[in-house]
């Protein structure tokens, strides 16, 4: 049998190992069109941060292992452009220009998300960056040392946006962050989106939301970035607005999409081809809170779902449950953390919720060095479910949340988890923790 | 009505509050034996670190607070010697020798537990301590100072010992522990336990399991601690060997005892007599994991407890379900932490456990400054349920463990928990969480 692999990055290598792993007599074929596979795109901002660090510490798995260690067929730099669905074919053309053709038996599409490049005259000036690929943090860091970059702009706010600010700053690198929406992290309570702003802004950071962005212009080698109502000047530009899932190949194949144009696939990561399964930021995902189909691209998912698809593929039957969106991200001093489902997305999907935003501390009663902690907690009045949760702080905050997202994979009631016997010591909590004092509060309002 | 208090601690200061905040017309009186209500017992050894802090900055709430803000008859001093079932009376003895009697209605015994004297000679000479009460605390600090303590023997080897141990470490004295039985935290996995020790000893830490302790004498200022093949010279000898529960009075009474003689509770926190309540360190709890009868006397269940009682004094019928039995602590640079049972106590649950130990680390690949973490999982092979974790590590294992806690109370499997959207972010963790990590290993061996 013949295991064909589109994308060569998370959720493609962790299929092409597994399958190689569980059954080293399969064929197992991985087209990537760069040059780079299986490396820690999330490491770029804090690589970065570094200028001593060369960017391919990054890279987990060097493509030699794969070939020569795992007996994996990997082809780099080749560009997969048509999936021929009745003649089980894929076909593209390489780095340099060659035509290729090959059959399947079962393919797996694992091409990934791309930067969204927003629609403005100058976006693809020299200087004007985007960070998704190991290639483009290898051009970001070259250009900083190479102008000796003193003066950034960051057009988008989100997480990316926020880690390369933060990344920047700690090369003393001024930063300017500028977006349309008026609203800072808007997925966030604002009483918690309220707390890492002032944190960014404490770390002399200016911040522009809710200014529409018209152009970039060049000259007298400065970047000047023409919003309504201001003008910004950087000799550096990072476009960092979102990311889309790269679903163009799986549509023109005439595969089925879901959220945001993700590809459609199913508990186990088949698409509406039963021979084809998509894995990793291209594909979407059942959310386990409001069982819909979602669209989260983040690294846990996409590695997962290359194992489940290898064991399918190889007829173990594996199905994954779902996501609950739990993510976190660390931004200066502060971890900024979620899971689940806030107010807004609790009511869109049916809910009757209620929400509270406590303050706590991450460290017992008198005990030195504690720091404050913002848990908003959201329930179901109907049902008492826990719905989801979102922690700003300084310290324990990363790995609380993962209590919280247990909770939601487990369906718990918001009693349910007030009940819960979590740990206790003077240096790492207060006796009740934060979780524990949001859920006694919420339940409260149920 | 008249709801009576035996103890002005965790348990007994949370149910008189909470009852006097929900029914401000009850009658609330609490007895306590000591002068001190309500302060973080948990952080005295953290406190002792520090010789420029005094003990009281551990009142969480004075004692005045509660009689003159929230209208609780708190009678400090107060020693209840008898419970009279039939009359519905306590009796004891003030700290100035003065006979007291109270007819109560609903009467809840929160007397915590004592530290266990090792049956030797020489345990009550002076500079040999406990630690348990305040009042214990504040005897020790003065005692460190006033005689200018360098050289401390501790007898034990738990928590509490090795808490202990750092604080004294931290100020500069020097520390050796015995204690009678050969292995070093037997409840923990032998290569976790190795981890703990070697960090123990690298702090300069004599360490002596597998010494019988025969006796402690005093001469020429110096204590000497007696041991079979050794002998150990201190200013202070620190006894440290474990809390029993204060049920005494209880069984006095006739009423029914559980594990370890704690204070046998039904689900509402109810004895054997359905108008007395037990609740905090002298009461037991069912485990979770189990279901059976435990005794872990630990300060969120004493809170959790006395709150429950004063909701069913008041009619609400609240149940608790259970605990987990996690618990953390820090020793030097090590988090130390546990929930659910280890391979043994599964066994003797009835459990067919299998378990694993892996090592992974705190951040992501390439991130900088990672540490490694060890975790111990184990589950059964019959219903391949998660039955208990254990982790230590630099940083990352004090709030992770909750997220283990929350699958025990949630029954999950092993394969559900290896399923579970824990966060992601290179500072925090590698893509697989070392609990998924080690849920993935675990899942081979079930």
């Amino acid at each position: 049998m013949k295991f064909v692999i589109i994308g060569g990055d998370a959720a493609g290598m962790s299929a092409a190992s597994r399958a190689k792993r569980r059954a080293p007599e399969l064929e197992v074929i991985v087209f990537e069109q760069t040059q780079d596979v299986s490396y820690s795109a999330c490491g770029m901002p804090y690589n970065l941060a570094d200028p001593t660090r060369p960017m391919d510490d990054l890279v987990v798995r060097p493509a030699r292992v794969f070939r020569e260690k795992q007996n994996i067929d990997l082809r780099t730099g080749h560009r997969v452009e048509r999936i021929n669905r009745e003649g089980k074919t894929v076909s593209g053309t390489t780095a340099e220009g060659k035509a290729f053709k090959v059959g399947y038996d079962k393919l797996l599409i694992a091409t990934g998300a791309s930067p969204i490049k927003p629609p403005i005259d100058g976006a693809d000036l020299p200087g004007v960056m985007y960070l998704k690929l190991l290639e483009d943090g290898r051009r970001i860091k070259a250009f900083i040392k190479e102008n000796n970059v003193t003066k950034v702009v960051i057009i988008g706010m989100g997480y990316i946006a926020l880690e390369m600010c933060e990344a920047l700053r700690e090369r003393n690198v001024d930063v300017a962050m500028v977006k349309p929406r008026p609203v800072f992290l808007p997925w966030m309570h604002p009483e918690l989106a309220a707390r890492v702003r002032s944190e960014v802004e404490s770390h002399g950071v200016e911040l522009y939301p809710g200014y529409e962005i018209k152009a970039i212009h060049q000259g007298n080698g400065v970047l000047k970035v023409t919003c309504k109502g201001i003008d910004l000047e950087a000799q550096m530009v990072l476009t960092a607005v979102g990311v889309k899932p790269n679903s163009e190949l799986t549509e023109q194949a005439g595969l089925e999409l879901g959220p945001s144009r993700a590809i459609a696939v199913d508990r186990q990561l088949r698409t509406s081809d039963p021979d084809i399964y998509a894995a990793g930021d291209c594909a979407d995902a059942f959310h386990i809170v409001t069982g819909e189909r979602t669209w989260v691209p983040l690294a846990l998912r996409a590695n997962r779902a290359g194992w489940a698809v290898a064991d399918n593929v190889l007829g173990t039957n594996v199905e994954l449950e779902g996501i609950a969106g739990t993510a976190v991200f660390k931004v200066f001093k502060l971890q900024v953390a979620r899971t689940g489902l806030n107010l807004r997305q609790a009511e869109e999907a049916g809910f009757e919720p209620a929400e509270i935003v406590i303050k706590s501390r991450s460290r017992a009663h008198a005990h030195p060095g504690a720091k404050s902690i913002l848990v908003n907690m959201v329930g179901d009045r109907k049902s008492g479910r826990l719905l989801g949760v979102q922690m700003v702080g300084e310290e324990g905050v990363a790995h609380r949340i993962n209590a919280a997202a247990v909770a939601l994979h487990a369906r718990m009631t918001v009693e349910e988890f007030s009940q819960c016997d979590l740990a206790y010591a003077p240096p790492f909590s207060p006796v009740w923790d934060p979780l524990l004092t949001a859920a006694n509060q919420l339940l409260k309002q149920l």
